[in-house]
């Protein structure tokens, strides 16, 4: 019998917390993606293998295909979200992990959570017309609306705890470095 | 007749780039998303309308559908990529699109372009184990593969500029603001 909430398995959850606990190096984990640009504004990823928990992953038979491209009125043609539209869907399926895997922590039912996500950006930055406009959005603003079994309050430090433990709001709100290797073809 | 070089429709862009210098405001975009927890890790993200060159785009007659899950080591069920997997597809998606437009605009012509990216996180802070971790990504690794009709110098140069104007590799390296607003369901 395992006990779920949210569809969260709480037992491997605090059996997951408490293996960390234990042996950190199982916290190590390397995400990979691998693209191909197509045509345009077209590419194409594929994501599958992983390294987490000690080991390769082998949960994934075959990989997933993402999409991206551009609308036509930045010269693209719609075969999927731009780059940074997956980045506002990045963010909130994040922010909705986080907070519906500590509800379930927490012993609170999570009825609803709906995420909208808003970016402003100006191409100065990106069509390299000006260099006192930055490339990325200048602001990302996100709501939510959230039906739950719990108190405003709870809910409220709920809400703090999944931001402050938030991957992609981390990497979004703070920097990253990235670094850049070339192989020849 | 329309020139195209790699996909892109050179007349349109430099048509774009002109407007642009005429009437800044056009520059202006707000993407948007809106994002729905089902189950557990599992979430769904509509993307369609967006706003830009001064007007609401209707280029896209129903919105792209995103899945995001976790795999079962981070108890979800594989219905998609993680979120912090799907950022590193942003992040290629928008390098891809920029490098090649760019080579367009040059008179370069691409013939692959290639980009495998690694991300290392350490889930003591996802899990709220160690305040000295944080919960983003520590770094992140980009391997490019390009074969172009193009010199070594012309590519270094036109890569380093593809960085510079990239809006997610901004967003990654750079810290944005996120504003948070709850709205009663």
């Amino acid at each position: 019998m395992t006990t779920q909430l949210n569809g969260v398995n709480l037992d491997q959850l605090v059996g997951t917390v408490n293996v960390i606990k234990e042996q950190p190096e199982i916290a190590k984990f390397q995400f990979r993606t691998n693209t191909r640009w197509l045509n345009g504004g077209h590419c194409q990823t594929e994501i599958q293998s992983f390294y987490g928990a000690g080991n390769e992953d082998s949960s994934r038979d075959k990989p997933f295909i993402v999409d991206g491209d551009e609308p036509p009125v930045l010269l693209g043609e719609n075969h999927g979200p731009n780059a940074v539209e997956i980045l506002l869907h990045a963010l909130a399926s994040c922010i909705s992990v986080g907070f519906t895997y500590n509800a379930a922590a927490q012993g609170i039912k999570v009825e609803n959570l709906g995420l909208s996500l808003e970016g402003d950006i100006d191409l100065h930055g990106f069509l390299g017309l000006s260099d006192n406009v930055r490339p990325g959005y200048e602001n990302i603003r996100l709501t939510r609306k959230i039906k739950a079994d719990a108190s405003e309050e709870q809910l409220k430090e709920l809400w703090e705890y999944a931001q402050k433990t938030s991957p992609v709001l981390d990497i979004i709100r703070n920097p990253v470095p990235v670094s850049v290797e070339l192989e020849s073809i």
